[in-house]
């Protein structure tokens, strides 16, 4: 993503918690900075995008983050999959230095990101997500705004929701497949052309006939996204009993040791609970 | 159906416990019978279609059914969603008389019926599939032959698991797009394009905004499905958890007065779940 940016014309001051990460881009004419802060004080937007909300938390919050610089930029981008809740603290601090966030999380995996044609669900003020939208437009292709801060991660979790559920319904289909021997890509085949046709189906369903769990997202970070997703379906009052099983499915597939596997990784925590398991975890 | 038979220039004899019901095909011209044995009589290739596997049973094993006639169709084809064990019994006494049993359930609802493009998925030998393929044809688009009989069963189930899981993904997505105070529309699309994408969001997704629950596909006829489904998981060894909760968050569904409307009224069960409800049934 910033390797688009930079082929698009501008110039990147760029920090990694693992610095040879940036090699590529530093070799490209990219400055480094030695933490948060200092890329603050070097640019004029900046972009942050890691793993855990608590990484997110220490870029903006932390003794180095963002706020700890002497100046702020106008406008962050956070392009994380992360809480509502601290999206909205981030923007109260950042607007008391008159600076405002965008929430910007993405979708669509590592290939996206390399190709460039990421779906990106943004949250902020209009203005900035106006001022923004050409630089997301180097490494995304369906870019939407979706209202006050926020509304990014909530759009986000909505599309981790429903991935949900039919990441269960791929792998419980094609479990029952396997079982009553039938041939897995036959069914895939038409199971894909008519009403119960998704995306992970076609893309993962035959991954999963070939035993291949090579990662496109990791079941670890969307246990995070979900874990997410269930904290703030209980702020808002709702009780999503679909996606509270998947947290609780994709858990039992990390605690076998698939959490850096791919979500389709999923089949194997559905099929340990019908080898004869008790069914706790 | 039958009227795509007969717009191919087939003799039909038709049987309807609601002989209403058969009255545009018999202005058009087809033969009377007054009941399933008596159609048996008339005809070389015997199609069924009805709502459960009880129905089923009864138009082949009662005491007007098929295998009551004194003359059985060399081939039979049932496009019913039943058991798959069923199935199989009917077969065999079907085999008892030199007959045979396609079991071909469709997909694809009463719009793909009336303009004949539903997917057929059958199970049977292959000579006798390939016999009434070309029948087949005249009401179908996507048809494939799955394997011995209860393949086609089989193969349903699974479109049934799969749905199931994408159904829950989109009203649990929904409802929580319509409390995070978001614009539902616009998160159908965005999600539409990316990895959680599939059928259900785009064309039932539309319908739920709306509050249009009318039916594509009964509820109640969902349950009986996923019913068969859990059955016959069982019976594999297999625990389908995902199916399970569907098959209980559908009859909660149907609890609310909704067996006859669409599968996506689902979101009222959820919702219900969700507006204070201890999650008693």
């Amino acid at each position: 993503m910033a390797g688009h940016l930079m082929d698009a014309g501008h110039a990147l001051t760029v920090y990694s918690r693992t610095r040879e990460k940036a090699a590529p881009l530093l070799d490209r004419g990219a400055s480094w900075a030695e933490n948060p802060a200092a890329v603050a004080a070097n640019c004029d937007i900046l972009f942050s995008m890691v793993g855990f909300p608590e990484d997110v938390e220490s870029i903006y919050l932390g003794d180095r983050g963002v706020l700890a610089s002497e100046q702020v930029p106008g406008i962050c981008v956070d392009l994380t999959t992360t809480r509502p809740s601290l999206v909205l603290k981030i923007h109260d601090r950042l607007d008391r230095h008159g600076s405002t966030l965008i929430d910007a999380p993405v979708s669509g995996g590592w290939i996206g990101a390399k190709e460039g044609v990421l779906a990106i669900m943004a949250g902020g003020e209009r203005a900035a997500f106006d001022k923004v939208l050409p630089l997301l437009k180097t490494f995304g292709r369906d870019i939407e705004w979706m209202g006050p801060i926020g509304s990014g991660q909530h759009t986000k979790m909505c599309n981790q929701i429903l991935a949900a559920g039919t990441m269960i319904g791929v792998c419980e289909s094609l479990l029952y497949a396997e079982k009553a021997g039938l041939n897995r890509e036959e069914v895939i085949g038409i199971v894909s052309r008519g009403a119960a046709a998704c995306w992970s189906i076609q893309k993962l369903g035959p991954k999963i006939v070939e035993g291949d769990y090579s990662p496109g997202f990791y079941v670890e970070h969307f246990i995070k996204d979900l874990g997410i997703a269930l904290e703030e379906s209980k702020a808002l009052g709702l009780s999503l009993p679909g996606t509270a099983l998947a947290y609780e499915l994709y858990e039992r597939t990390s605690a076998l040791g698939r959490g850096r596997d791919g979500t389709q990784a999923l089949i194997e925590a559905i099929r340990d609970l019908s080898d004869g398991s008790d069914g706790s975890a």
